[in-house]
């Protein structure tokens, strides 16, 4: 039985966890590993000796192969900066890439950048390279991409370009206020209650300073009225994305907007949408990152050294 | 050197601090005493002991001593369950106290309520005898308090009376954004800038919904724009603050209104409104608690068993 060898290798590489995918130069995924050494839990010189932990033992000493990573791997704190691209800009490709100078001979690694906004100022890395992803499925998509996470991304695309973009805090707020907060003696970590998410999103949406007086009030609901933990969930869910939908209305208001992400992360901000009416559907590929990375890997020069 | 026995025993018991003044009848302070023995770590039997651990020695077989208590050591999780007043009421007395049965029998242990609302649901327990201890100064006070905190109150007094209140989580929500999200890389743990303080409270108290998009922007200007620690921080705080004064305007606008609390804590609630030409003083009584437990105090029987 003879193992194919990986022709490249592509690296998702977050803050937590460390992701790669051995890949045939025809898009064939030979194989899928991760490892939880994120770029948070790294120094500067412990990123080479991970990587190759993850996929040394894929790589041969006859040939270079290339490595495309992306996200916060790429920062100041990462293995090597790649500096942001400005919108208006197309999600870059290996030319705008920084090439990680002075690694193992067997590897030509490349870190794709991330993508600023001067004013407001904001920033992105990772995400570029699932709007990658969606583009590379679709590439006249003209609309909003709306990506659900710790940090929330609303992007205007046109034109195969990110336009404009914000980010909110939506998720992070959620762990941290369910978590960390008094409101975790409220919060169930499961359990849903629609009715009880709609309520918060319209409360939140109509009178979103309400909101700074409204997440208290989950905790004395609980003490005074037995408010259940699955309902304070979804009511907390529903202000923190109440208000995010009020704010990032001039994204979504008559656009047609894409969710991108896990079902379980999207189904509330989709449900919260439909309840505005608004043009919405949802694209659960887990791999989104990877066909970024694959488009990237396309616009690559046939010679690497 | 005769050292006065306590002829009774003030008891401050919050979350984290168990707080005790060993009091004269006539309202001298003979000593103040603290520990670390807050409510939130101790289990339901371990409440007494850690109050003799701290008082014990100023009690005498010979007589029964007076302990007032307020604070969390009322909560169902606390030492003993002091049912909530219910608004409106004055700031509860001994009457309305819960006295702790089967303590040490040197001591008569009274745990004092909090306040409940019903619409909109709200809770304190502790803040109801700082009031307290401002009326006991002022009792024809009419107005509003402002008692800046973890959980900042906003409270209606007339004639006497808490009318209603509304609590904000902009303390905790600030430790926590400062603290433990990503915007800990950009606030500073220390440092000012009043500038960007005003700019911030006045763009949250126009644009409420804003803050959620504004709060990574922090993160944004320090990777981008080079935002200093004490500029994020300042900035932070007054989001938060100018979502707070957006959502009680009702409580503020058109009020007297008087800010309890340390003067760190009070200076930037008292600029904000400031500049909002509300009609605001400031209360800098460290030991405002114990005014309250000492006007409760004052309602005791005088027999106690």
């Amino acid at each position: 039985m003879t193992k194919q060898n990986a022709d490249w290798i592509a690296v998702d590489w977050g803050t937590s966890t460390l992701r790669a995918w051995l890949m045939a130069a025809d898009g064939t995924v030979l194989e899928r590993r991760r490892s939880d050494s994120g770029m948070g839990a790294l120094a500067h010189a412990e990123f080479e000796p991970a990587l190759l932990a993850l996929i040394g033992d894929a790589l041969s000493c006859d040939r270079v192969i290339p490595v495309v990573c992306c996200g916060m791997v790429g920062s100041r704190q990462g293995w090597a900066e790649a500096p942001y691209a400005s919108v208006p800009c197309a999600p870059p490709g290996i030319a705008q890439a920084t090439q990680v100078a002075g690694s193992d001979p067997r590897i030509a690694a490349f870190i794709l950048p991330g993508i600023k906004q001067n004013s407001p100022a904001d920033v992105m890395r990772g995400e570029e390279t699932q709007i990658a992803g969606v583009l590379a499925a679709d590439p006249d998509f003209d609309g909003i991409l709306c990506l659900p996470g710790t940090h929330t991304k609303w992007v205007h695309i046109s034109a195969g370009e990110i336009v404009s973009f914000r980010t909110f805090m939506t998720g992070e707020m959620f762990a941290l206020l369910s978590g960390q907060s008094v409101l975790r003696h409220s919060v169930a970590a499961e359990g849903w209650d629609e009715d009880a998410f709609e309520n918060a999103v319209s409360d939140a949406m109509s009178r979103p300073e309400r909101v700074a007086a409204a997440l208290f009030s989950l905790r004395a609901e609980t003490l005074l009225n037995g408010l259940s933990g699955a309902s304070a969930r979804a009511c907390l869910s529903g202000l923190l994305i109440g208000t995010e939908l009020a704010a990032a209305r001039p994204y979504w208001l008559g656009q047609a907007v894409r969710i991108v992400g896990a079902e379980a992360i999207a189904a509330p901000y989709l449900a919260a949408l439909q309840a505005q009416a608004a043009d919405v559907t949802a694209i659960a590929d887990e791999e989104i990152t990877l066909r970024g990375l694959m488009r990237a890997y396309a616009t690559l020069p046939e010679t690497v050294e």
